[in-house]
């Protein structure tokens, strides 16, 4: 286990085309026998609610605004080339038409290799939000000292 | 201290959720006994000015206009849902009432944790800025392969 | 060769201002002898095509619609102040004046430095791209694994 390779991500972002590319990166790399982490912070936090579609998750009228406005994968922006929302649905189709995987369906394997979802303990109380308001494969809540320590000695990416 | 653990960061957005991460990542690890070492460029170096806040800064019309526009970590805006900086303005708010410290706390906080904080040469030549420009706790103007060469052997993340 | 330092970037952003901090982190490491290479994917893709400029690159219309959009470095915005194309124009001009190499000149640079530059297998697919549509000096088309395998041992950074 000690000569595993390892991939760590904190995904910031919870923009369309980047979620994309924090999850084929996980899956690509689960799928080849790395141990891998994701830290899910700020607007990545969209990627693993339970809840998906616009809702009014939070502790109050503020919090459940940014929950409501982040809106899940399903209404995830892109970060160029947004349109109003008409750039993903673009990409989803292209996608589709080239037999790529999905956002979803990527998320779905990450699961399925095994990948270790962690949500950031910070952003969470600014958000408003507690454990039951994520999927049950998030693994734990983590400060981002946690979280480097489970990085060290690997490759850790910001996206 | 050779077995010291080590984050470096390349801070390159000028964004306040960002720079929240910058910061939230440089103190949270320092306070475990990361040594740490910031790199800002481009945008970031907006949180290093010694002069917050709008003003004239640079070396002719173009280089003040960026660092009027750039203004400092009180306008910085959020990278998503901004709205004309409401958006930063009820982070601040959601931070205080969810008592998580604020950007300026985080950036005491790492001056006080000895976070090392370092100027991109590169950048300040593009916007015009000298050593004057930022605050005293920047320990040194650094081009990139010195700054690579000083996040050897740890965790080196671009935000 | 194996006690050579190495820096690896998955180039994901196709902003000019990001594309800028890649080639100067690319050349700057180069210089000084490290191994250096690139993983363009997503809109980073604009940065190696052979056809700079707008022209309708793609498999079918959709892509060809993106290909025209995405229109290669020079029409590449800015990730703040944009302003319709005049904030890079705005920084090209400091970057002349003050004898700071254009993202052009940085490009050229990477490739004389033997600067290693991948293309990402699954955005060419989304993409409706194939090798031919990129400069010759792009050495391989990859996957998400194999380039995480090539970065190994050194710095790994996603911009």
């Amino acid at each position: 286990m000690s000569n595993q390779k390892k991939l760590s991500i904190i995904a910031f972002s919870g923009d369309f085309d980047k979620l994309t590319a924090v999850f084929t990166l996980a899956t690509g790399a689960a799928a080849v026998g790395y141990e891998v982490n994701i830290f899910f912070t700020f607007w990545g936090l969209d990627a693993i609610k339970r809840k998906q579609g616009r809702s009014f998750i939070g502790s109050n009228w503020l919090t459940k605004t940014f929950g409501f406005m982040m809106g899940g994968l399903k209404v995830a922006p892109n970060s160029r080339f947004n349109f109003w929302g008409i750039g993903p649905k673009i990409f989803r189709k292209l996608m589709k038409k080239n037999n790529v995987a999905t956002l979803e369906e990527l998320v779905d394997a990450a699961k399925a290799l095994d990948v270790n979802f962690y949500a950031c303990e910070m952003a969470m109380h600014v958000l408003g939000l507690t454990k039951d308001d994520f999927i049950p494969e998030v693994k734990d809540v983590l400060g981002v000292a946690s979280f480097l320590n489970l990085s060290e000695g690997g490759q850790t990416l910001f996206i």
